[in-house]
């Protein structure tokens, strides 16, 4: 060691002196003003890796809108021929939504312009069309901030071919109704959760793509495609809210030895591609039983075993420091790493999986009758517990269509819907 | 959308060649079978990324053990001058240990070869050095899977400048530990438990340095300087073993609301290094209090939240996945990305941070008067459990050096040595 230190004792290595990368920015609401100003404070973090980041134009809809963040912007303007006019050597898209993102998105890469984007919406629609495009113009299209924005892991999978070898998935995918399920479980009402959440800036002013769960399902689709070379249209996603919960679910889940999260789950050992988005029952022992209020996370289920990725989902200054990140990693790549596309006809999502279920029971006759009515349908109560004036079971595994089926005749006994949820394995069983 | 399917319908992509990549490997062990078996069977997932990777040469200590491995290599040789007289792309080392792995990574880098390896007894020892060579010859190191071979993250944050501005870490990394203390947790003794996973092949013949903390020492002098740009020396890292634990200790654990990991933590948000490496009690809430058996976990604390990372630790599998992918991303990089050097003189890693402590008080005079000792020297027990004829407690935050003044005066006044683990809390509490 010592050799090599004297060896290295006049390093003579040439100074660095970072390249100017002219950043063109679609939107300038909240990711894109903490995008500029990150861009301009912390751009010489980047000077290292060869780059110095420059935001040269931004494109609003209005130049009516007072917006503090242009002092960061070279120039602001509301023309997207103005826009694509200057010298681009990237464009970051954050007007977030399909359209007009995806025609200035196509119109960048047609260019051979890379574009990074942190646009769910968009990828779920449209990414492989828009990936097919920068394969074809030899430039790039990258999207880490679009699902768990503060946990870097769809580019790390995507230039790592071996350990992408993934045949499942479960993640909390949206910060809004883990905030809010949270929220519950610490003692709040559904409702003062949500309050809570729009108070903090958490959910948007309409909460309905979080708490339907659209915004997990549309995240979902862009997992499928990523890491089950699957293509799916969100709209066949079976997707469900958190909005048939209430409180005392909530606890009955801790009482039974677990939580109700908020998650978007897909399988695709067996060939067919399993999914589903809905709240779901896991046990303590899940990976992801306690990622709580905003933190996302993600567990992938590989041959040679599980990993969990977890942290802050969203917020924008978390988006601002991942859409940088990529813009870099973008600059440092040789050839222009675009996934290969995918051949196969869009998949039909199923949810056809037997797991234990997670049973709320309740009104007239007894519970218990109920109970027995489900065993009927062969659903086996493993655990019964009453809660508050009702019955929670946790069965043994069934099929959807067997749960429904005793759902059905519950409801027709007792004219009340018995609330049935997933309860999934907290180990992957498939390995 | 239809109009840009249309566009692309008669795809003009040119077909793409792989181009061979010669690997030299140093060391045909464990890990250099499984590597040399995976780089021929596995290979071919390499081509979209432009490369066909072949193990041209291995370089073993001796020629007369058998080594089915040798099928998938050109050449198996004995003579480093042979070994290094191929004409190669990429070196991987798979011997472990300081030297001679040290002196042929040395030779390779000298020669422009980048190097792949998985050696954290290397990186802790020499990594600033090499790195430090191999920026000066224009090639790079890397050394994923030295640390949690299972999980991608080094790399990722290594080219992520922004998201890699971490403040502390806290992390499992010694698979063999874990399962050991797992396996207590689950009624085993500990003798037991070690028996147990020596036979399933994680522990190896001497496991005295998994036990004895040194392999995640090892693993946390290169995480420091990764993250927290400052170089340590293995060597003052204070650093306890799990073997003075006993089962009942990992029950009392439980019984108040945690257990105890074998953990590797430092910080550096006050700007002094705080580390150390030993038995912890994490409570429930912890993101890593369920990272259990050979699973191995991180948490790294940023300015906007803690991220964590789990997965599977070591094994000869997982190890050579890590390693085939590094080589894959290495292939794929547009300039040497070598992490600029560190500045700083060798940092004195010290912990005198405070934090509750889980005190194990036994023997006579009856411990609740121990308890009373130890507040004499402002140690307040917030939490005090009998457990099987001892008492527990869980203390309020106190420095080390105000502990070893309690616990040394308590062994004076009762001739038995009580055990105190820091506590470490669930929430990173410097943001």
């Amino acid at each position: 060691m010592t050799s090599v230190v004297e060896t290295l004792s006049a390093p003579t290595e040439p100074a660095c002196v970072p390249a100017t990368l002219r950043i063109g920015q679609l939107g300038l609401g909240n990711v894109g003003s903490a995008l500029a100003r990150l861009t301009a404070s912390a751009g010489e973090r980047l000077h290292p890796h060869g780059i110095a980041p420059v935001t040269t134009v931004a494109l609003v809809r209005s130049l009516s809108r007072p917006r503090p963040a242009a002092a960061w912007v070279g120039r602001v303007t509301d023309d997207p021929e103005v826009f694509f006019a200057q010298p681009l050597d990237l464009v970051v898209e954050v007007i977030g939504g399909v359209e007009p993102a995806h025609s200035f998105v196509r119109r960048a890469l047609d260019r051979g312009i890379p574009v990074v984007t942190a646009n769910k919406s968009l990828v779920a629609a449209h990414g492989e069309t828009l990936s097919a495009l920068a394969r074809r113009r030899g430039t790039a299209l990258r999207y880490e901030a679009s699902c768990i924005a503060g946990v870097p892991f769809l580019g790390t999978f995507e230039r790592r071919p071996l350990a992408s070898r993934v045949h499942g998935l479960t993640a909390i995918l949206n910060g809004t109704s883990n905030a809010i399920l949270s929220a519950v479980a610490a003692g709040a009402s559904f409702q003062e959760a949500l309050d809570d959440a729009q108070r903090r800036g958490l959910a948007e002013p309409d909460p309905s793509a979080d708490v339907s769960g659209r915004d997990a399902a549309e995240k979902l689709t862009l997992l499928i495609r990523r890491f089950g070379q699957r293509l799916i249209d969100v709209d066949r996603l079976r997707t469900e809210g958190i909005t048939a919960l209430d409180s005392i679910d909530v606890r009955a889940a801790r009482a039974l030895g677990g939580a109700l999260k908020p998650v978007a789950h897909a399988s695709w050992n067996t060939g067919a591609l399993q999914a589903f988005v809905g709240p779901a029952f896991l046990s303590d022992a899940h990976p992801l039983a306690r990622v709580s209020g905003v933190t996302n996370g993600i567990v992938l289920d590989a041959p040679l075993g599980r990993q969990c990725y977890t942290g802050p989902g969203a917020g924008p200054d978390v988006t601002a420091v991942t859409l940088l990140d990529d813009l870099c990693e973008l600059a440092g790549e040789r050839h222009v790493r675009t996934p290969a596309p995918i051949e196969a006809a869009p998949a039909s999502p199923r949810w056809t999986l037997e797991t234990p279920w997670f049973i709320r029971l309740s009104g007239n006759p007894p519970a218990l009758d109920t109970s027995e009515l489900l065993g009927t349908y062969r659903i086996w109560c493993r655990q019964l517990l009453p809660v508050e004036g009702r019955l929670y079971a946790l069965t043994f595994p069934a099929t959807p269509d067997r749960i429904k089926a005793g759902i059905d005749a519950v409801h027709a006994a007792t004219g009340s819907w018995p609330l049935a949820l997933p309860a999934l394995p907290a180990e992957d069983d498939a390995c």
